[in-house]
Formats: structure tokens, sequence, C-alpha cells
């Protein structure tokens, strides 16, 4: 059994793709024409008008898409997600999917593109990791402005006594640029502002980012974005959006950016991709509306988070899910045999060649995983996405642990075969959804303490012993109790590729703590951010960046973009 | 004689009106349905292969609109310039306007919108006044982007060995935002990058908005891309974009931004909005693209560049209609009573009461810019803008004045009226195209050296004496022409309130020098530029910014902008 290598790369594939005009896609799904602004002829903005045309419309059922602790090239999640879709349609069902919008940075630093791959593609796939319809831009344009706002209030007399030491609105660029992590500005003199320190993040680690993607509607942004807090004032109480007056302008920054957009995937399923916050410092999965949007127009939605079950896995549940009352029916936790291989002790270099031994050591990350599905009382589909290099044997030998411990597994080929090799898996979806129990609640109470709530996601989610706080942390503790912020969702920020809070400790380590180093108050977003180790919020370029490569032809097509 | 007020703002009058969907304004353009890319109902962005299918088709009759030098509140050229697009299709003729994109900085710092007024209005003018199709960001990005590249370049060993202290290229953010204006990034230690001085500009100030609005076509962006220097190196070598192996990326990021813009007037005149960059800095103009795209829809193009005759209108006739061999047919200088009497010596907050001798003072600064028209040979109109403090007494003394000089004059009622308050000056526009000779030509010849150059522009347009250059401008007189950059046109940065550098010299100074602080070579956009006293890259925003205004009402309708 040997896996045929489609010679092409993901943009020709793409790019050769018969697409249907957007508006047939949109027909497809019953969406009258006043409710679609197109975007050129294969990408559209929906209205949020169809959420009150059809609110007696039963919702369909949510698959949410998760992983093991991925390795830094991925583990495909979205090459899953979209292949699922489409053979959810194969098989007759009306199946929309939902995904995040990808990032210029990493889009021009090393992935070079984040739209699926193979025959499992959303397109036009050069539109969507480049510009799209500007929803990032709108993000960047919101936050910066805000920050422009806080330091001409301080400018011109500071009449809020912001404390120029405690500003925590950082202003962003959708770019990887980590000469603007750390600067120095307003020098110059008086005239030309206040000097301090300051530093710029990746857009999709802005805190409206996060906002865009949890609000319900544009009045639930407003809301939200007016409690944002910027700054502490010199006698180190919260200042926020609302104090300096700006959260109507930064709403209607946003008024369009809030509308889900719609696109396809090559095989025609329609998709609808909206949102993009970081799995790390936010909660990694696609907006609210997307998925609501996804679940009123089709009666199977398979949407995604970023990283893996114990990133954006966890905080899709715990977060997403309750503050939209979203109801998942399945989960699938998409594994591969180099990941798994990885965790199982092989160096990075050494991955294409068999080691069924080490493969079989890496199994412990996704039985954690499975553990951490069954802990939500959800029922769960372990996909294999093969690759190239996947010998018969490994294969075997995961099939063979999957079968002993009773675990339903599929081996999908969705990447070469698009929604063909994912049949069996649809398939094996559509079963759970009907046989299983679902008995889905979020892992902990809202109104527990946030030493609480972290101390059960640190324990169940991620097996370490116990969490400790530093000392900074610990004020922070006191402090936000203090401000009434307690009761919130927490949003761990940790390092993806282990479960605990050391990036090195593959598998499933044991015997750790977790350390808290510091909390954040992320009040308009709805939850506490809590740091735990280092962690970037403005990303490098490598020494050859993607973009080296990147081109458009002599008909304005683009090159280089895989 | 009295003037109504109307007593809406003009986002009122803009959201009242009945918009026709963009497709039927294209389709009475003769526009096919492949070489329109909808964005929403009523914007579009136009294929560049129009030119190919109509490249047999006549151009038509370019009516270029400037004006005397400003007050900071602006004379309404972008009001005359779409009340005499509308006034022309009243009387019958296929006439198309182009303008320029509004920045967002303005916008929401003091402006609150740059798409015309009252009647004469482009529209929708809140999107147009926001992120309208996203050509701004796009630019923003691309700039960024190459700051990126540049500073990874250096940390990654800086193999071409770039000058930290030379580097020439600034981020931008199309915001007002001081406190960006002199910075220090690359803090934190070797991980975070290379410490340096840095700044940010607004992005209309970038010379990657002055590139895009002089290209040709994509090929020609991308060639022109590749020239920008971005720095110099420890051997004092010029570094450009294709030494750092970008342009490519550069041009993927800009391939959508490079499209014009399709929207409407209030009474449905098709308009092209594309392009904005600043008239000091750059030249001021929108988009050769834009321009010769409504020259080839239209049988008459109605088009402006930013400030007086002095900087946009100077740059139009020697930078862009040169680079882009466009010939225009008449001049429109637009002419306010309120500025006419600034430049007689009438204080701001006394510009509404009657003075016929200030009046009569201050028309030597029109008489200036006639006199700068006619030395490039071209037929004009002088279009009095007319405003509700505006006296009989005063229109009188105006109209007498151009009549005794023989100057065509028309009184403009387009705020008021639209196109019916400037079918007047239509006709006469219209007149003058028929009856005039028209011998235009350049002011000087590009093979003269950046000294003559200068020189011209300064004697013939500005009326001073000579040209002195500071020691650091002639030690760089010297540097450009080694390196063969003398052969480019001359962009001067000046304050736009004087035809003298100094913005306190109004009416029409005599006697006085121009002192080139500094020149700037920006070889990627094709021209050279020379700073004269202190020109400002980033606005600061005032002390109650137009934003606090803004909001979004229940139904998402834009509020505040005006």
């Amino acid at each position: 059994m040997t896996i045929k290598v489609p010679v092409k790369s993901d943009i020709e594939i793409a790019q050769e793709a018969a697409k249907k005009p957007i508006k047939d896609i949109a027909n497809g799904l019953d969406i009258v024409e006043e409710e679609l602004e197109l975007y050129g002829h294969y990408k559209a903005k929906l209205s949020l008008d169809i959420f009150n045309r059809l609110q007696d419309k039963e919702d369909g059922k949510v698959i949410f898409v998760t992983s093991i602790n991925p390795t830094p090239a991925g583990e495909g999640k979205s090459t899953v997600t979209v292949g699922l879709g489409q053979a959810l349609n194969k098989l007759g069902k009306n199946a929309v999917v939902a995904l995040r919008e990808p990032s210029l940075g990493p889009t021009m630093g090393i992935k070079g593109g984040a739209t699926g791959g193979g025959y499992s593609q959303v397109i036009p796939m050069e539109e969507i990791n480049l510009h799209f319809t500007g929803d990032i831009h709108a993000i960047t344009t919101a936050n910066n402005a805000l920050a422009a706002f806080i330091d001409n209030h301080m400018q011109q007399g500071n009449e809020l006594q912001i404390d120029t030491r405690k500003i925590m609105w950082k202003r962003v660029v959708d770019l990887n640029d980590r000469a603007l992590r750390k600067i120095v500005i307003g020098l110059g003199g008086p005239v030309q502002g206040v000097p301090r320190e300051d530093g710029f993040d990746i857009t999709v680690a802005s805190e409206i980012m996060a906002i865009l993607c949890l609000a319900n509607d544009l009045q639930d942004l407003k809301t939200r974005l007016a409690k944002i807090v910027v700054a502490y004032n010199t006698s180190n109480e919260p200042v926020t959006v609302h104090d300096l007056g700006v959260e109507g302008a930064l709403t209607l920054l946003l008024k369009d950016a809030i509308k889900p957009n719609l696109v396809q995937t090559l095989e025609h399923t329609p998709a609808i991709i909206h949102g993009g916050p970081f799995a790390n410092i936010a909660h990694g999965c696609n907006s609210v509306i997307a998925t609501k949007m996804a679940s009123k127009l089709g009666d199977y939605v398979v949407t995604e988070g970023g990283f893996g079950a114990d990133l954006g896995g966890e905080k899709f549940l715990n977060i997403k899910a309750r503050s939209a009352n979203i109801k998942p029916e399945a989960v699938v936790i998409v594994a591969t045999i180099r990941a798994l291989k990885m965790h199982g002790g092989v160096a990075k270099d050494a991955l294409k060649e068999e080691n069924v031994e080490a493969l079989e050591n890496g199994l412990q990350n996704l039985q954690k995983h499975v553990e951490t599905i069954q802990a939500f009382s959800l029922p769960f589909v372990i996909a294999v996405n093969r690759f190239v290099a996947d010998s018969d044997n490994e294969i075997a030998c995961l099939m063979n642990w999957c079968e002993t411990n009773g675990y339903p597994v599929s081996l999908t080929e969705v990447w070469e075969k698009g929604g063909n090799g994912g049949l069996d898996l649809a398939e094996k979806v559509l079963h759970i959804i009907e046989t299983s129990e679902n008995n889905f609640k979020p892992l902990y109470d809202v109104e527990a303490s946030i030493e609480e709530k972290l101390t059960t996601i640190a324990t169940t989610v991620y097996g370490a012993t116990k969490v400790t706080f530093t000392p900074q942390a610990k004020k922070q503790l006191l402090q936000f109790e203090g401000e009434g912020w307690s009761n919130l969702p927490i949003c761990v920020a940790k390092t993806q590729y282990s479960l605990s809070d050391d990036a090195t400790k593959l598998g499933r380590p044991e015997d750790f703590e977790i350390t808290v180093r510091e909390l954040r108050p992320k009040i308009g977003a709805g939850f506490i951010v809590a740091l735990t180790g280092d962690v970037l919020t403005m990303p490098g370029l490598p020494k050859k960046p993607a973009a080296l490569q990147m081109d458009v032809d002599a008909d304005g097509n683009a090159v280089g973009l895989f």
C-alpha cells in the first residue's frame, strides 16, 4: 500500500480548480441576494440579518476538529476539517466548514499559507492568505487607533491620569517583525509626545481580534470594546476604552469586519472563514458568528481550534462554546504518524524513517488528548492524517492500538484524494453522533476562583500535579479579585508543543507543575489570560522568509504561496 | 441674493441618497461583467484588461482642478471636482470623475471625511472614508513588510552590510499618531533585533503610495518597487529592494490595490477613486491608472491635485502628466472669498465679516496661480466656490476683478445645488476647451540639473528670487549626481499655506528665497524630493479627535462622519 504524491503544489491545485461563482454557492445555502456582499467573484460577506430571518430554523450539528500536540510543521488539522466537510457533502449531507482567517505574518514568514492542503483546500487560497476581505486590516487599524488615542490623551493633558508606566495596550502589525517587540516611543521633545516603553504584537494577538471572535453581534462588539482595560491610572485603577470615549469609533472601524466571509472548498463545499485569534494568548478559534452562521446554513458544521486539544481544544470547549452556547456533537482528534514518533523520541530529521517502537512510545500523547475529550463527556473519532512517508507497519501499529482501546479511528487521505479520502471518517463521525450519548459540559464553573479554574485545566487537561504562581501572579490574583474580574473563564498561554509549560517535554510528561508567571485582564474579550513560560506575541522572520519565493506572473496571478 | 444652508450634514445627505447598484453605473460605461469585481453593492474594482480591450478608443479630455493656497479647512476642491463632473453629465456629456482615496488619519483626527461636500459628494461616503476596498491597508502592509525584511536582514547576518544609521525606509500607519514620529526599535537584547533609531510616517507619505500612483501596470509597479532605495551600506552605496529580493512579494501584496475603484456621485456620475499620496512629500494626485481609466471610459475626465497650484498642481503637470503622457485640456482654479480674505490679512476668526478691502488685497494670491497655469500654456477657468458667509459686495468685487483681467470665471454653488450649481462652470470649461489654443508643456526638461529644475519651480511657480541649499543638501546634490539620479523630476515638500517656504507669508510674498534643507531619493516613485522648511510626515491628533463623535446606529450604519 503506497500513497501517491500529488506532483502539484497547493497553489497550483488551487489555481487550476474550477471555482463556482460565490453567488451560486450562496444560492445553494438559501442566502438571499440582499444578504450577500460580493468581494470579487469568489468571496462574499454575509449579512448578520440571516440570523433574524432563520431564527426558527434548527441549528446544524457542530463537529469540532482538534489534534495531538503538533510539530512545528502542523498536523493538517485544517486539511482534515476541509476534507471532512467535503466528504460529508459527498455522502449527501449539507455540511459547511468554518475556519480561521490566516495571518499574513506566518504567510510571509514560514508557512506560506494556511488554507488546508492538497485536494482539501479552501479557495481562492491566494486571496484568503493575503488581504482576503480586509478583516484583519480593520482590526489592526482599530487596535492602533486606540493606541493613538491613548498617547494623544496623555499628550493633551492626561485628564484620566494614565500612568505611562502601566499602559497595557500595545500596537500591532499583521507581520512577523521582531524589531518591534521592545521599543521606546514619543521621543524628540514635548511636541512629539510622551516618551515611554512600548512594543508591537502581531494583530492576531490583539484583544480586539479575540473580541471580534466572541461577539454575538455589533452591539455586543461595542459593549465588549468599551470594557477593554488599556492601562492603570496613577491611583492604580483600571482605565477603559469607555473612559476614553472611543468605543463608537472602534465599532465603526469594525462594522464590516464583523460580517463573516463565505468562500468554497475545492469541491464547492461552502466555507465560512472569519476571525483568527492566536491559540496561546487568545482562544484560537474562528468567530462565534462564523460557527453560528455555518450552523444556521448547514445541517453539519465542521470547525476547528488552533494547536492541540490542550490549547485550542480546551478553549473552544471552555470559553467559546460556553460563551456562545454552542453544543458540539462530536470531536475529531487529528494525529499523524510523524508527530507521534516525535513524541516517542525521534528527532525531526529522522521522521521519515520507519520507527514503530518510537510510535508506540508516542501514543501516550494521543492517549492523553483522548482522555481530555472524554473529560468533556464528548464522543470522538481519531483521524490519522496520512503522510507520504508513513509505513504500513506504522499505520498497522496505530490502528491496532486504537482498536485494542476501543477508540473509533479512521485513516484519512483527504490531502491526496479530497472528500473521497475522508468518506470513512465522515461515516464514523455520523455514526458516533447518532449512537453516542453526549453530555457535554465545560470542565469548570466560571464562578470558581481563578486558582481553582486554573488547577482544573492544569490537572485534567495537561496532566500536571498542581499550579504554582509567581509572586507577581499572586499579587495579581488578589488585585483581579478586588476588581471583580475573577468570575471569567481562563485563557492559558502555554507552549503548543508540550502538554506541560516546557516545550521540550514531549509525549505525556508526568510529575510536573504549571507555573503561572503573570495574569492579564482581557475584560473586553471576557477572559483572564494566564501566562506560563515565555509566550511570544510577535514572531520573527527566518533567515530565508517565504516572501523571497513570492511573485506575480504576467497575468497578475500569485506565485510562490504554498 | 442669499445662499440657502443645507440643514443636513454631509453624511445625512449621503446616506439618504438613492444609490444605483454599481453594476448599473458600470453598464453605463460599457464595462463588461468579467472586468468588474464587486465589493459590496456600491463599490467595485476595475480590471486593467479594460485598457487592452479599449486600446483603440480615443481618450477622453482631461480637466484638471487645482486651487489657490488653501486655508486649514480646505477650499472645496473635491466638492468642485465632483460638482463639475455632475454638471457636465447634466449637459449631456459623458464625464467621469477621478479622485484620491481619503486617509483614515485625518478622517479620525480632524476632517471627518474627504469625499466632497453637500450635494457634490461621492458615495458611499462612509465606506470610502473608512476602509474602502483596502488599497491603503495593502500599501501599509507592503511598506511594513519591507521594513521587517530590512530589520530581519540585519538580524540574520547583514550580508548586504546595511549601515544601521543610514536606513531611510520608515514604517507606516494610516493614522495620526505623533508618538510614533521618533522611536527606538530592536531593544531587549540580541534575540530581539538590532537597536536603532526609527520612526513611523502616515501611510499616504509612503513611497509605495507614490509608486502605486505613478505605475502604468503591474509590471511597471514591480520594476519601480525593485528600485526603491531603502538604506545605504557601510560603504555608503545605496541598498535597494531588489538587493533584498522582495519586489515579487511586495508586488503580490499590491496585486489588487493596483486596480482602480469605481463608485458614483450623489447624481450617479461615475467616479474612479484610487491612490492618495501626500501633496508635500509626494506628488498629491490620484493614480495614473485612475486618470487613464477614467479617460478610457469617459469623454471628459475631471480630476484634481492636492493643495494649491504650487504643490499638487505643479506636480500633476510636471510629474504625473509627464510620466503618464497625459495632456490636460483645461484647468479649473478654485478660489474662495474667505481664503482670499485670509491672504489679504484677515484673521481666521474674522473671516465671516465682510471685508472687501482685504479681499482685493488677497487677489494677488489668485493672480500668481493664474500666472503659473499660463506658464504651462494651459487655458483655465476660475471657479469661485461659494460659501454661506460670502457677501454680495465681496462676490461682485471678485467677479469684477476677473472680468477686468479678462479671466474666465464662474460662481459655483455645487455644494448647495449639486450639478445644477456648476452648469455655468461646465459650460465655460467646455468653451475654453473648444476655443483656446493649448500648447501644454512641462516647465522644465528632466535632463536639466537638480539645481536648474528646482530654480525653475521656485522662480516660476513660487515667485522666489532664487534657491539656496544647506550644506547637507549641497553634499547630496553631488552624491545624487554621482549615483545617476539627477535626471528625475523634482517633488518639492513645502508648506501648502504659502507660496514661499514660510507658512506665515500669505498673499503673494516677494523677495524671498527657497531654502532646500535636504534631498531624498525616491527612485521607485521616480522623483527626487526636495525638503524645504519642516515637513510633517506623521500628523498628530487634536485634543478632541473627530473619532469621539463616531459611532454606529442600531442598524449598523455609520454615525458622526461629516
